[in-house]
């Protein structure tokens, strides 16, 4: 957790920043931490903190080929007080590994004033997350709070890659447009492409050239490429944009690669495989 | 935390058992535990968990005039570590001062497959929570995990009552309705009124009529009574039914009703009036 205020000014990372990380490391990965204490390997339950030894290993083996990390707090919260201590370890870790690397805290939380603020205080500043993910039902107030911190990111639910998909985002309003574009159109302009990115699942990928349409500029975080059968070259295809970037996030298909003590390598032979297709398209 | 299976058996409640809770007591009053380390009387600081020993006071001075409970996760998840065992103590402090109090965890998560198991198994099986209140934008398959544990309960966001509850949830469909009842009316088959409730914001008591004729029969959790300004007499008209109840939520209210050394015996007077009213309409 962050002890030096300072650290809130040096970790500030605008939209040209990580584009051009993006650049140099020729990867636009991030790495979901969906860290499941029965998913690893037996010999990791050996470690004080076997959770956190897990993501060491794994953020030691890819942090050169990604851009991005994004713990899945779920993960973490369903371990109590545990949970929580790996968590705060695996930011640092992270933050200490590479303070260019951008922190995302997977919460898709979305409530209003104090509660947002206490939300907001915990991840941004206790924590040192660059950005958490938020749905965007309860509206403009329920984002704003996220957004008035400097330097920290939202990344808004647009559409997502999950069948439930269909329910609601993909109804049509009565302005003829699905509710996910209303969502994009309309909260485009509560931030900047500075501070302000969405989720646009993979797997929907006809869509993107709508959204790009909406948000030429704006970072999209894309899950959904790999076990939930997005096609990177769409996504690349159709996200990718000369003013606007995308953070492609891959979670089982690298931190789960392998089930035996090669896990660590494997996930490296994962990002290094999805790095080397995205670094064609960069 | 739970560490006895069958109290999973034990702690199941039906509609008609919570209802049944609301007439004995005359109440259908959920106190908010948006427990603020900040706004706490100076005092309970010289006790070794500040906001457990806050909650305490408050549960002992209000349980025999409310039905619920609701603790925000936010305000305990803020405080890291040690919020998550204040959490733990409050939440068996509330079962174990009546097992027929009905435990909500604000929470306002959504997310779907592996990560709606893991906060479900969290706040359904580690802690002791009865509901889990939802955002229903990734659709059912966020909803689906929590709405399969037996007993449990799932409060879905249906209409809030703060500003941007205009943004999206009062927006128009093509079907001619607002999303919220599209969400309402989609998503009420999903549960049975046994176990899925929905988020109805009190300031928009005009609203409640409509979703008494979508959904005559489940429970509502209005907040927004008291200082958001809703009125107890139009949601008890209009939103109570034959079949259905009520939940109505104060937090700040009730336990901020002195910031002295007199704040459980005035939560316990604010309760009492807010009881004193609902009584009336029971």
């Amino acid at each position: 957790m962050r002890s030096d205020s300072r650290l809130l000014i040096w970790f500030k990372m605008t939209s040209k920043e990580l584009y051009l990380e993006i650049v140099k490391k020729g990867s636009c990965l991030c790495v979901g931490l969906d860290t499941d204490p029965h998913l690893i390997p037996e010999e990791m339950h050996r470690e004080d903190d076997p959770v956190f030894a897990f993501n060491r290993a794994i953020i030691d083996a890819t942090h050169k080929l990604a851009v991005a990390y994004k713990p899945n707090l779920a993960f973490y919260e369903s371990q109590g007080v545990k949970g929580w201590r790996s968590l705060e370890k695996t930011v640092d870790y992270i933050r200490s590994t590479d303070p260019s690397l951008f922190i995302i805290a997977d919460a898709k939380r979305g409530d209003i004033g104090n509660t947002a603020r206490q939300y907001a205080l915990t991840y941004f500043v206790s924590f040192d997350f660059d950005a958490i993910t938020l749905a965007p039902y309860m509206g403009r107030d329920a984002v704003d709070t996220f957004l008035s911190f400097p330097g920290k990111w939202v990344v808004l639910l647009g559409l997502t890659s999950n069948p439930g998909a269909r329910d609601f985002q993909l109804q049509l309003m009565d302005s003829g447009r699905f509710l996910y574009e209303e969502v994009i159109e309309i909260s485009k302009s509560w931030g900047s492409v500075d501070n302000l990115m969405y989720v646009v699942g993979a797997t929907k990928s006809s869509h993107l050239q709508k959204i790009r349409q909406i948000i030429p500029d704006n970072f999209l975080l894309v899950p959904g490429v790999g076990a939930q059968g997005g096609s990177l070259a769409d996504v690349m295809k159709y996200g990718k944009t000369a003013g606007g970037g995308l953070l492609i996030n891959s979670s089982r298909g690298i931190i789960y690669a392998s089930s035996g003590s090669d896990f660590a390598e494997k996930a490296a032979d994962a990002a290094s495989a999805v790095r080397d297709e995205m670094a064609m398209y960069l």
